[in-house]
């Protein structure tokens, strides 16, 4: 039993500034559930004279890493650093010190999570990081925990609360991604440089994260196919809507015997689904598994308060284990061998926007082309003809077929004189 | 380290079967996950002949309970008889015999779960009960470890399949209760004898559990108002929805400084809400944190598989620790001292519907009423006219008033000559 825990904190920006917060204002709750006071000794910043809206003590701002790393006296080590490097050394060797490491670095345990944890089991430590996805929505823990006995097989997330808040505007506004994005922007919900959310990259290391966990296999940031919501348009939207779907960037990890698929991109879903009703910053994850059934958690993916409640959450179980003698966290095992599965490789609907020719005898080579692909048509409406442009928008939405057979489709189809322009293909999910 | 960690089973119905079955199916699986084999050495039954569809061997089939209490190679009771007596008798024993309790039994914690966990504190045994409330989603672990650090502010859950199937239809399909509660009963989603679910009783039970959790308080079942579903009718599902709200039976616990409210009723709650749109059996339960804000867990709440999913994650937490010679499992500490607030000190908003005589200045006697009592008016609308009765139908929207004072106003209008009917008030939350 220790007298006092202590937490060194690596980074004080917005998480950073909003867990020292809530670890200060909630110290007296946090020790009565730990049976000892959790306190932060030191905190690792770039700048120690920046302005800073937090009230934190001067001295215990250091600019040195070994001022935590070294001390013997800290028993956690806090990362809010974000980004792959220095945190994934300052990770690497506060657990190489022995030092347990609460982070909410998605990044770093997207990449490097299996060789960590590997190094932390080694090392008698915990690794925790239920911040990582999904921010104050408890995901890591109930796969860890709650959920298993189950065996999972498909996950469909909204992970990205950016994506969802502009996938949100647009359908509800009619407006296009571009106009959306700004006003996300302006907003403080999307980045000046907005890459990592709409390229659908900030998803695909959060869906690594979750992936590995719910098959309890390791998963590799090159086994995520991922592709951007830039090219949905606002009719794309109202198609949707006509056709009973709703559009939501999805992280989709789907097992099948021995093999998983991982996949981040824009997607139809049901609109009777709740999933379809998750409006705005908000995430939502939906996990089937063969026990419970179809499940979903729903909450705020980001933010300093959120995020801080993940990563608390974490120190406190890390901090009541310490006080209770025992160093080490059961860990998922990762002791599947399973493959991942190629985009080429799976099997899905398709929603299909392309502008053609208005003349007789169009469709007739765009079905056939489908035909001899082996990819049957459930519907072909016509969408609009511009009579100055001579051309015609049709829709197509396909049974399922194989992306690899669509993608020749596509291509073969492109090359036809009638095909104008395909404007867009969207996966779709039932 | 232990070769082998055996197991108890007390109780083989439905859920008992399940179990067993899960246990038998995923043993490899789960021996991974727990480092050792976690098998069944004995289940407790009331009739070894009976037919059964689950494929148990006979001889671990016991009528004695010493058998599974005595037995010292036991190390964990999975309690699925459910009820109160004998189920109390058999955990209490259990933990005084040193043995960890897994259970699924709502009504046995929910009254004397307080009792139990100090209990087996001091046993330095674990007791778990996450397939006591909501079945398949994970609550109990999320709110022992992952929210631990929030001041939780309220809970809005609907937490019994069987009314929300009922609710669903009367709603879906513009039809009585009685007709709804038929067509329930012949699917098997409500008992011969309804009335723990339809009555919220059995909501009652696992509101005291969550709500424990939540406030870190201990909480009696004679705190929780409960009101059930069956006077609600067709029209009050219509008038609902032109009002923009839907009708749930919820559990309802909020905090309010040091002390709080709990209570089970119909609920008008706002369309666009997500839990509006939980239908069918599922369940799903919205959390208001200080640190995540709003989250919402959702999923089936009953069943064989899901509850097992529950009782095995439970199983394997308990088998991990005793594997790594921890023997308890941080409980959250009820510290606080609050007080439950009775019903009558509740603040809410009301729907207040009523058949009146159909002539002038009525409306100016109901509403002297509601005014004298400081109970304000957000809207009144005349629904339809009886000619041949000589009476009209009136539904009232309150702006939030005190409970004593609406029921005081609903005591006085009944006496007024003019009031035919109060048909029927329901509570509004925004």
């Amino acid at each position: 039993m220790k007298e006092r825990i202590e937490i060194g904190l690596m980074g004080l920006g917005v998480v950073g500034g909003g867990v020292e917060n809530a670890l200060r204002e909630k110290a007296a709750d946090i020790a009565k559930q730990v049976g000892a006071p959790l306190a932060v000794k030191r905190i690792l910043v770039r700048d120690p004279s920046k302005k800073r809206t937090c009230q934190v003590q001067p001295h215990l701002l250091t600019t040195d890493p070994q001022h935590i790393l070294s001390d013997p006296e800290i028993d956690i080590v806090v990362e809010v650093i974000g980004g792959e490097s220095p945190a994934y050394d300052y990770i690497k060797e506060s657990i190489s010190r022995g030092k347990h490491v609460v982070t909410a670095n998605k990044e770093v345990i997207a990449k490097h999570g299996f060789e960590l944890l590997n190094l932390a089991a080694q090392h008698q430590v915990a690794l925790l990081y239920e911040a990582s996805a999904g921010g104050g929505i408890p995901l890591i823990g109930p796969l860890r925990h709650d959920l298993l006995a189950n065996k999972i097989s498909a996950i469909h997330a909204i992970i990205n609360g950016t994506t969802n808040y502009i996938l949100t505007k647009m359908a509800l506004e009619d407006i296009d991604f571009t106009t959306a994005l700004r006003e996300a922007q302006e907003l403080g919900y999307a980045e000046a440089d907005p890459a990592s959310d709409v390229e659908g990259i900030d998803a695909a290391y959060k869906l690594v994260i979750l992936a590995a966990l719910a098959f309890q296999t390791q998963v590799l940031l090159g086994d995520v196919y991922h592709e951007g919501i830039s090219r949905l348009a606002a009719r794309d939207f109202r198609y949707a809507k006509e056709l009973g779907y709703t559009v939501k960037l999805l992280a989709i990890a789907k097992r099948e015997d021995n093999t998983f698929q991982v996949r981040v991109h824009p997607t139809f879903i049901p609109d009777d689904l709740l999933l379809a009703k998750v409006n705005g910053v908000f995430n939502a994850v939906q996990i089937d598994g063969d026990l419970t059934g179809r499940i979903l958690f729903y909450g705020q993916g980001a933010g300093a308060a959120p995020t801080s409640s993940a990563i608390l959450a974490d120190a406190i179980r890390v901090a009541q284990n310490i006080n209770q003698g025992l160093s080490q966290i059961p860990q998922v095992r990762l002791g599947q061998t399973m493959t991942a599965r190629p985009i080429s490789e799976i099997e899905t609907r398709y929603y299909l926007r392309m502008t053609v020719a208005d003349r007789p005898g169009v469709l007739a080579q765009i079905t056939r082309i489908l035909g001899e692909l082996l990819i049957s048509i459930s519907s072909v409406i016509q969408k609009g003809v511009d009579e100055r442009a001579q051309s015609a928008e049709i829709v197509i939405m396909t049974h399922p077929a194989q992306e690899r057979a669509m993608q020749q489709a596509i291509s073969q189809m492109e090359k036809l004189d009638v095909v104008k322009e395909i404007s867009n293909l969207v996966r779709v999910e039932d």
